[in-house]
């Protein structure tokens, strides 16, 4: 029998087997609309489903029928997971956009995928009055029985697993932001591999640290959803809230970028007495590889296991995990950390190759079915039946990938290669070292030479010269930084990937490529 | 992207990603097969993906290409497991036979089939003497240089989820079994569910106490694969030597019928020391409802965690899962054993209801595809489609399914139900009981009324009146026996359960149907 694998599965197990149980904690500053609970209290597994419902019913009452698209902006919270959960599992398109986007950026999203409806979060009303759609609400108790019609009983879908869930605007290097379509059959596999490799069970209780705008949350709302697992919204990140919430929600799961891992690390260090989550809480870390020295820092100073996975908004995210191993149970944690540096070993059902550009091809079914609107962007990323990564990377004796450089961004000096990250990784290891950029700038001699934009940590100094011998102390002479910049901030994108192309882009000016 | 969800997912990833790491732990006495390990030691990941290759290739060159069919009569080995692993991963179907049946049924099963070879156990080479076959081959180091064939690549297979992966037979209440054809998308959908549920891990060892023949062993030869968890070969199960296996090898998963969990307790009240695996293992128990005392002398006397789950080969098995949560962790064991009595909650993906006569239906994507050369028996069992289970039961408020007994066997008295189960349970906790089989006989006043059917413990005595006044103090009275008869055995199926029409049929002989 084949039954359509779609994220209603999810959310109907948690009101069927969990209905009693709480499922959303909502932030407890928020305003308590009688639609959501009467008193800003969490919502029951239960409630979540009813008022996903009725939020499908509500948008079918505004017109938008199966395959319609809502756009959402909004900082995480418990109407933006009704929206996720309820327009899919009733067959309309979720299309969460990311909230620090300006005014005319959400205003190309919103036209772009044609979405009927468009619902913002009152902490954004000003700053995306501007914007325009067919129809435009701000969510809050003015809107509520408006949207979400307990009343009516959405229109009927018939479940298809290859129809498209979600629309995801992710930002590569490329003037406009592209939508990912995400298929229900994308995010179930997604949700049950990465739910499953990282032991996500019904004892978890799961903390929103990630945007959940940011590729469904990894996908990780409908995973923790499936299990039972209570979910604590988190609005804005910061470490020492972070390490509060564990503590006071028992929170054992969460997910996020090498950055919320520094802010957590910092905020430990300035905590009074126990780490909260000492031994139970598992942390899922992307979006860059991670300093080594972070990772043995979540393994000593937080006690959190740490885990490593790679992807792209493009394969809902999963591709790879690491995740520590028997076998490594007797090293040192500085040598785990090494081990779980890399991106990871592909996970159940996917396949990765490296091309002979050194770019990373992969096959599976979290790749994306297409981007919106854009046949001739699909054509290109699945090219041959790989989806492109644009990431450069090896994969090693132990079948793990190692992520060298975005594709664009690996340097080649002297016709050796060198990966940026790892000239980064070595910069980290200097206590002044805040954030740094290497980017390859071109060399009459060499070709292409390495080059360092830095910031430095505050009441710190360090001058060039100080920086390049601590690399040659770390790293081959020939990956070493010939130059050192200091910077105040570096460019990055909305989601926190350093905007390599646009730090680079002024050394090559004139020059009708970019790498030598 | 759709990428095929196939079984070659596990054996690929555990190759690729643990390919150094023991996967396979055939049984100490077997003879060594320069085929398997040299040494008959543990077989490597890397070794069990080739030789699952080299498999292939084999019945490839004897003429079994994509679709074809190969039957398997064997107890527990790694030869079995590179026939279950090897056939489907590049398109053949295998068809893994009871090794308890009679060689007439044997012969019927592969006639059945059409399986174009059938290989035999060494230990089971004189009573299958007599079946026929295209090509019969005894498996050992004689035929291994044909069947395995290292020095050829299987043609190849366009991989297609829906395509059959393997054919199992099972009894029912019918003369001939029926061949269940199991799709790779059911066994990738059972494995994942099953696996993420029970928590299968890279950290596990997996212990084979269940027949891999038995709906391919539940799927857990695929889960545990996939996942890289080291498995340990049992051919004959034995309760002290379940438990020296879990306390050398460190076991930490494990899969049975009641009767093993028996078994298992038996040995460990007469086991010197700690009981292995103590606070490490857990053990699934499916197959019949077990009684409530004894999953509480699980957790009190082993120290395992008890999970339950239901299903039939039909599904994969797995329909519903009970595996303690955390709300139940403040009950005593006796009051958590009679919540993990039930048959559980559904499985993410699957839906359950109970129709008007009783009957638990199912609807699933670990559902068969259709019976083998059945298409009657297909659509009765698909009915409406919803998959027919034949099991009685009822849902409760929690949404956890119990099984009252096999529909044909409710019992119903005075126009009450009565659960035979329920009665049997009672009777169980009497000590005297070893085994206890309840029926519905016919009753001129009551339509049908109650016999039990008991065999006494080694060295006990109880009376018929013993036996009733026991249940009259756990039971409304019309639930309990109006009378008891004892018995040496009682009659079995194959895989252990109790053949409840076989037990009926006297009482009720010269009658045109057996229920009141």
């Amino acid at each position: 029998m084949q039954v359509p694998l779609t994220v209603r599965d999810h959310l109907e197990r948690a009101a069927l087997v969990y209905g009693d149980r709480v499922g959303v904690v909502d932030e407890p500053d928020q305003p308590a609309p009688p639609l959501l609970a009467a008193d800003g209290g969490p919502l029951t597994y239960s409630a979540v489903y009813e008022r996903s419902r009725a939020l499908a019913a509500g948008l079918e009452s505004l017109g938008v029928g199966p395959g319609g698209r809502v756009a959402i902006v909004s900082q995480n919270s418990a109407r933006l997971l009704t929206v996720l959960y309820g327009a899919p599992s009733w067959g309309r398109v979720a299309v969460p956009v990311n909230f620090r986007l300006q005014a005319d950026e959400v205003q190309y999203i919103v036209g772009h995928c044609g979405a009927e409806v468009l619902l913002v979060d009152p902490e954004l009303e000003e700053s995306l009055a501007g914007v325009t759609a067919p129809q435009k609400y701000v969510l809050g108790a003015a809107t509520d029985e408006l949207l979400y019609r307990h009343d009516l009983e959405p229109s009927g879908w018939e479940p298809d697993e290859d129809a498209t869930a979600t629309i995801n605007y992710t930002s590569g290097t490329t003037a406009r932001p592209k939508g990912v379509e995400m298929t229900h059959r994308n995010l179930w596999v997604n949700a049950a591999v990465f739910g499953w490799q990282a032991g996500v069970s019904d004892r978890d209780t799961y903390l929103h640290t990630l945007p959940m705008f940011h590729c469904n949350g990894w996908g990780m709302p409908f995973a923790v959803m499936g299990m039972g697992a209570p979910q604590v919204v988190l609005r804005k990140v910061d470490g020492a809230e972070i390490l509060r919430r564990v503590d006071a929600h028992g929170v054992t799961f969460l997910c996020g970028a090498p950055a919320v891992v520094a802010m957590v690390l910092d905020a430990a260090a300035e905590w009074d007495g126990e780490i909260p989550g000492r031994g139970t809480v598992r942390i899922v870390v992307a979006g860059a590889p991670p300093p080594t020295r972070t990772i043995e820092r979540v393994e000593t100073e937080l006690g959190w296991e740490f885990i490593q996975i790679y992807g792209l908004t493009e394969t809902a995210p999963l591709l790879t995990m690491n995740r520590s191993r028997q076998e490594w149970d007797h090293l040192t944690p500085t040598e785990r950390a090494r081990k779980l540096g890399r991106a990871g070993a592909p996970a159940l059902g996917t396949r990765i190759r490296v091309d002979g550009e050194g770019e990373l091809l992969a096959r599976s079914n979290t790749v994306l079915k297409s981007y919106w609107d854009q046949p001739e962007a699909t054509a290109e990323a699945l090219d041959g039946g790989w989806f492109h990564t644009g990431d450069g990377g090896t994969l090693d004796d132990e079948g793990y990938a190692t992520i060298s450089d975005r594709k664009k961004d690996v340097i080649i000096s002297g016709g050796e290669n060198v990966s940026s990250i790892e000239v980064e990784d070595a910069l980290f290891s200097h206590p002044a070292v805040a954030e740094v950029a290497v980017i390859g700038v071109p060399d009459d001699k060499w070709g292409e030479t390495v080059k360092a934009l830095v910031v430095l940590a505050p009441d710190t100094s360090a001058t060039e010269a100080d920086l390049i011998a601590h690399c040659r102390e770390h790293l081959a002479h020939y990956k070493c930084p010939t130059s050192v910049e200091f910077r105040d901030e570096l460019s990055r994108t909305a989601t926190g990937k350093l905007q390599k192309f646009k730090l680079r882009a002024p050394y090559w000016e004139g020059r009708d490529r970019m790498v030598n």
